[in-house]
């Protein structure tokens, strides 16, 4: 059951310059039953459907496939024969792109050249890794003062400065992910961080909208550039969505070219310690089950249905270097039987949220409502499980830093072209050094890459983050043109963006594969690159055909 | 007569908010003659003086002196007990910061937290070099269009692209500085260099005006960032000047956030190839004579008087790559004797533009009127002598890459902190990949070195071209906030900006060596830092003055 299925993405319904906070055309309830069993919500037509235990066919991958999928990968990849082959094939794409550079780099140019207004700096990209509570560059931060807690905090608004701030990742926070939480807190204080940086606090969040509303005005400004922010829900008490869309929707947070996602931390084991939760499944509860209300009944959630339009996808977020000890397999507790401490392993939380995901999306399909996506952080470090695991359930990911580690996966992410956001600015303040980062080694074999900023407010230093970190990338990596708005290609494709405007960035055939799928008018990526890519791709999964053939 | 005596900084008179292009307080005419002999200029009080060629004592370092000089330096730096020892003490150098750093890293970093206010990004910056030419980004590039000139070409402005407009560097100019000076030529179309960046075509250089004024817009925008431009004399003609400074003064070219350079170019065999010049001391009167005629009687040259107000210093630029085959030494012609093709060296050069600009110096002086400054190119590539040739003779240098090759200059550089305006971006382009510049090592070590652009429009992405050179060097080399607010402070300490401003930016005691010369409330620089770097210098300086003592 291991499909190559990732190649279409996902496009939430536009909206044609509709008020997008509009209320009066929410879907009437259906009058569904939900209830969660073993960590995923079943919705069932009416009472007596519940009662009876008899839900609405809403299939997703069952825990047995899965964890039978799980151990064949993991099997897999550990398998001598295998690991030599596809070493072998992702070294013969590497070469083979630079004979390609060699033999067709000005041609490629030229064709570039050739292409009337449309250059880098007009192709459109997308910042597709972004946290919310850090997308504001240091001019921003600075610009937001507050007389009273200036006081408590015995400072003046113009002694505040980016050194006091100290939210800036130095060379204190080179694998230490720990450290680098911590500058989240401005100057050291979490009454900073609750008044800028967080939606639910005494006034409602209402700075951080400001300076969300000034990030965007800058995207807006800039034109070409999206971003695609991530705000927090925690799962640790079912009120969170409420708060959070009251705060979107009162403060009208809109800009054109943001769109956003939901960032759900992996912290089950901090607030279980505190006793805020029971078991894990109480915070599966708590992530999904408002949304499923919402869905099944949007006209009692008004809020909460409005900002679901505006959702696009699921991140799953935390330190990945902390090893959690857990091994998911038949004969792990179920999510509400999960009440020690210890956090579960990345795949446990990610096949939970993945499967729920799945559920919510045939409901919302039905309803024709939008979807969402599963974009989890994966192999930024920690165990390459994690990558495998994304491999099954992932749209797509966040930072791959270590397919390095494993050829396997490498060659698996290659051929089912999953999408990977990577960040090597933020890697350089984390966990690899720029000059180590596999991002031009991915790029040159052919994996979907683009790349993002990850936390502007901690890594960048200009107005302009995204540009920053494509001029390092292009400087450092020495990048043609070409390979620049390859990736800008690839961040549009790759992002939750509608339909409707990916045609119009990327051209009305975006969905075809190869350069059948290209306007170079609208993407400035040559023809020649397009058709290399193609070829090349068709050509590795051909031999995989062939292989299982011959092997029958 | 080798003196280190580089460490008081130059500075221009200032102007206090008077009108920058007034003309009705110029000096009254001298009545003084001028006459060039063997390439320098000489000054006589009268036509009687003149007659007697009895000048005025303008003293500057003869040739004889200079050849000794330079023949007992070429001596020095081969040979090889003072090669050993200097690289010891260069390696010396470089471990003790290595050592500072661990243990006082901290320290400073609080040092910093605890300074209210100032922070990096409102510590002052200069952009220490880079050519008028290529100052702008590619937004402004695009922005400029003229209908004629783009018929001509057969272009639509809509179709203009920064890949057509081609004048980005890319992996085809890597050691290719012919290749790059081409890009100075936008759609390889040297129309659209004559219209857009040079001051002497059909329409007096208005379109040049316009983008240097937008650029100028930027930094009064950006607040905390200047630049020093350069223009071109090339010395081919006598009515240059007179050209560029009347366009300066009709444009009204004024930025508070400039100062402005004269650059010539060593391109003398170019010249003398198409017999546009009998010989090269025609070329040397051609840069000199009318700077002396506009010193000696300003109410004869207004516009030009008022242009030398707002020029802070002279460059010395071309491809140091091209070995010129030529050997300064007391046989060699005299300049009006120089009529052959072949180019004159470096060195050659170097020390007929140094002499006039010591003479020139002294008389404006006496006139109490701005004097200049000698900031030549210099080891971006090509031989060591040049280092050599600039430390006799410059008072700063841009680039020194070549340091690397010389641990005898190195040092020397640093005993004498005579300052080098570092472009690892437009080095990672041309000359040297950028993690293995020598930027880090040589701010380690303690070496007077700033951070410059070179060409934004050539090798930068963003609309801050500086800061995204800080930012690059940041990642890269993982600079802490003390570091780059030293690197600022140093390019505000080596800038051409007035003796008031650099009160204003470094605090009142700037002069002064040490920590009693930093005012960390202005330069955000810690103390320590400042104690570290002053000592280390002393005790270098120390170990020589005990050396010389024990000798004798």
């Amino acid at each position: 059951p291991i499909l190559i299925n990732k190649i279409i993405f996902f496009t939430p319904p536009t909206k044609n310059g509709e008020d997008p906070f509009r209320t009066d055309d929410l879907p009437e309830n259906l009058g569904y039953h939900l209830k969660m069993k073993d960590g995923i919500v079943y919705v069932y037509p009416n009472e007596a459907a519940a009662s009876k235990d008899e839900p609405k066919p809403l299939p997703y991958l069952n825990l047995d496939t899965f964890l039978d999928d799980m151990n064949f990968l993991l099997a897999l990849i550990a398998q001598g024969p295998v690991k030599t082959y596809t070493h072998r094939r992702l070294k013969f794409l590497s070469s083979k792109f630079q004979v390609h550079q060699m033999l067709n780099e000005m041609d490629e140019l030229k064709e570039l050249k050739n292409n009337p207004h449309r250059d880098f700096y007009n192709c459109r990209k997308v910042d597709t890794h972004i946290h919310a509570a850090a997308c504001m560059n240091h001019t921003k931060e600075k610009n937001l003062t507050l007389k009273e807690l200036f006081a408590k905090l015995k400072m003046h608004p113009y002694d505040l400065t980016v050194d006091s701030l100290d939210v800036h990742a130095g060379r204190q926070t080179f694998q230490r992910f720990d450290k680098f939480n911590d500058k989240y807190n401005p100057v050291g204080a979490s009454e900073l961080r609750d008044l800028y940086l967080k939606t639910d606090n005494y006034i409602d969040g209402e700075y951080f909208a400001t300076i969300i509303k000034e990030v965007g005005a800058d995207l807006l400004e800039a034109k070409y550039q999206h971003a695609e922010p991530r705000l927090s829900i925690y799962g640790r008490s079912p009120d969170e969505w409420d708060k959070l869309s009251t705060w979107f929707v009162r403060n009208r947070i809109y800009c054109h070219n943001m769109t956003w996602m939901i960032q759900v931390p992996r912290i089950y084991d901090v607030f279980r310690s505190k006793n805020f939760l029971p078991h894990f499944g109480k915070m599966l509860e708590n992530v999904f089950m408002p949304v499923f209300e919402a869905t099944i009944n949007p006209q009692a959630h008004p809020n909460l249905s409005v900002f679901l339009k505006h959702i696009t996808g699921f991140d799953s977020v935390d330190d990945e270097s902390k090893h959690s000890g857990h091994m998911f397999s038949s004969k792990s507790p179920k999510p509400q039987e999960w009440t020690m401490v210890k956090n579960p392993s990345y795949t446990y939380y990610a096949y939970y949220m993945y499967a729920n995901i799945v559920v919510l999306n045939s409901l919302r399909k039905e309803r024709g409502m939008n979807t969402f996506l599963f974009r989890p952080h994966c192999g930024e470090a920690g165990a390459i499980t994690h990558l495998m695991t994304a491999f099954m359930t992932a749209d797509n990911i966040s930072h791959g830093l270590n397919l390095k580690k494993s050829p396997v996966l490498q060659y698996l992410f290659f051929l089912a072209q999953i999408p990977i956001a990577m960040s090597p600015l933020s890697n350089n303040s984390l966990f690899l050094e720029y000059a180590k980062n596999p991002f031009l080694d991915f790029l040159q074999k052919g994996l979907m890459i683009s790349l993002s900023t990850d936390d502007p407010m901690q890594f960048h230093f200009t107005k302009e983050p995204l540009m920053e970190e494509y001029a390092i990338a292009a400087q450092v990596f020495k990048l043609s043109t070409c390979d620049m708005c390859e990736v800008a290609r690839n961040s549009v494709l790759q992002c939750g963006i509608s339909h409707e405007e990916k045609v119009k960035f990327l051209g009305d055939n975006y969905l075809e594969e190869g350069p059948m799928g290209n306007d170079i008018r609208k993407t400035n990526v040559a023809q020649i690159r397009m058709a290399y890519r193609y070829e090349t791709w068709c050509y590795e999964l051909n031999l995989i055909a062939e292989g299982l053939k011959s092997g029958e």
